[in-house]
């Protein structure tokens, strides 16, 4: 799995780089970004996963999620890869929509055609990126956390429920919290995995906590000015779901706050101190 | 003078917003973006301009250059114009040339054709644009500072410089300190100029501190891994010309560093927090 550097910037006192990589699952190259803050020369630091939402790459949230002063202070590596394969080959929507395809990955791993082969974001987000970061990166393997926005929230929550010993702490701006209850959801999980509705349940929070996957505590904001609220994401399922199964989970709506950057951007240092709260306990 | 509201998003607890408006100056359409923070209703804020580089719109420091957090603390209006016309008819630089024409006006008001008609960023920067602010939001038009990078740090030292009284600060990221002695001020200066060396040294901070322009005092910020440094920036020369002047000039190194947002934004909150000291003294 040879890596190679595609920029280093000096930033905060650490360094942002973009990397890319063959993937073994996609069999596509992958760019992924890594702030490392500035520490001792043996240090292994803790390491946040950041998914991004429909239509990003990991440019988005590098240059707009102003995530740097808050890792520089805290001491947190944090992690942004793709949200899908990309290039020649790789098949995207017929139709060219935002929602399915390119940019829309959804982080599972497909199994209809002709998606199988290249759309495997899950198993890339949950070994394949890990694994490469534990090498390449000074990281401290038993302090992982993980978090996202909308579709990348969806990907956060499904990945902390599934692997609640891997990841100390997980949290979401905005998520999309029962895919299968919403369109986005519908046509993403019904076009990579068919009609298989168990499948489908291993990646939508809410059937995910129904079917009794835990977390220790969640932190998820959305702002009430978000035009996906109440058709696409629906943080109050997450809330019935969390009470009935007893996980604690702090939901906070933000008045005003879109779907946007600006939104992430607001609240991005607060996430990172609860889940470095939880990655230094 | 009708200023239409293009984009509004709440953010660290302000609204950022961009918009448009028929220049009387350079007789376009001319974009712009304001970060107004949370204040009370009758509030008058000190205003802080940002002067962009080359090839950048407004939207580069809008989206990277980290300054909300601060100017939301700091109650700080934060304005960042484009740095030259645009639109259909205004000409750019025959070769497509980055540092000259479109995205490379150098805040001069041209004189030579075909510029001379749409290229007056400085009248635009100066008189038009603070005015529209003034009239469209809640300023303390006695509250004003400004600050800048490369091209824009080269506009924001120039203007400081000639408007003494106005602003009650300013500061520079990796600027342009003596156009006249370098290529790419030789460039810009000649092709809207022309051969006028006079009225060259009005837009040439260390010609303006050698004629006996003074400002109160001065914050540069540059990086040591900044490629244009040796041949397009050269501190040095502020620093002699200040040493000589007897202005105050804190000129800090920062190594590691290049031209690049991930400078700016490392060292955006301290450059506010420079101006608010001045702007609420």
């Amino acid at each position: 799995m040879a890596m190679q550097t595609v920029t280093q910037n000096k930033s905060h006192g650490g360094t942002q780089g973009v990397y890319r990589h063959p993937s073994r699952e996609t069999k596509t190259d992958m760019t992924f970004s890594v702030f490392v803050p500035d520490h001792a020369a043996d240090a292994k630091l803790p390491v946040v996963t950041y998914l991004s939402g429909l239509t990003c790459t990991h440019a988005n949230v590098t240059e707009k999620g102003e995530f740097r002063q808050a890792c520089a202070e805290l001491g947190l590596i944090f992690v942004a890869p793709d949200t899908s394969p990309r290039g020649e080959g790789v098949p995207g929507d017929p139709a060219n929509a935002y929602d399915f395809g390119l940019g829309a990955g959804f982080y599972v791993d497909a199994t209809e055609q002709p998606f199988a082969t290249n759309y495997r974001m899950w198993s890339y987000v949950t070994e394949e990126l890990p694994k490469l970061i534990a090498e390449q990166f000074p990281v401290d393997t038993a302090r992982q956390s993980i978090l996202g926005h909308s579709m990348g929230g969806h990907g956060a929550l499904t990945v902390a429920l599934r692997y609640p010993d891997r990841y100390r702490a997980a949290s979401a701006f905005a998520p999309i919290v029962a895919p299968s209850q919403v369109p986005w959801g519908n046509k993403a999980l019904g076009g990579y995995l068919g009609s298989n509705k168990p499948a489908w349940r291993k990646h939508d929070a809410v059937a995910l906590i129904e079917d009794g996957a835990r977390f220790s505590d969640l932190l998820v904001d959305y702002g009430d000015a978000d035009g996906f609220l109440t058709e696409q994401l629906r943080p109050e399922l997450l809330k019935a779901a969390c009470e009935k199964a007893n996980i604690p989970l702090t939901l906070r709506r933000q008045p005003g706050y879109d779907h946007s950057y600006y939104f992430i951007s607001t609240f991005m240092a607060d996430h990172l101190r609860w889940h470095a709260a939880r990655l230094t306990a």
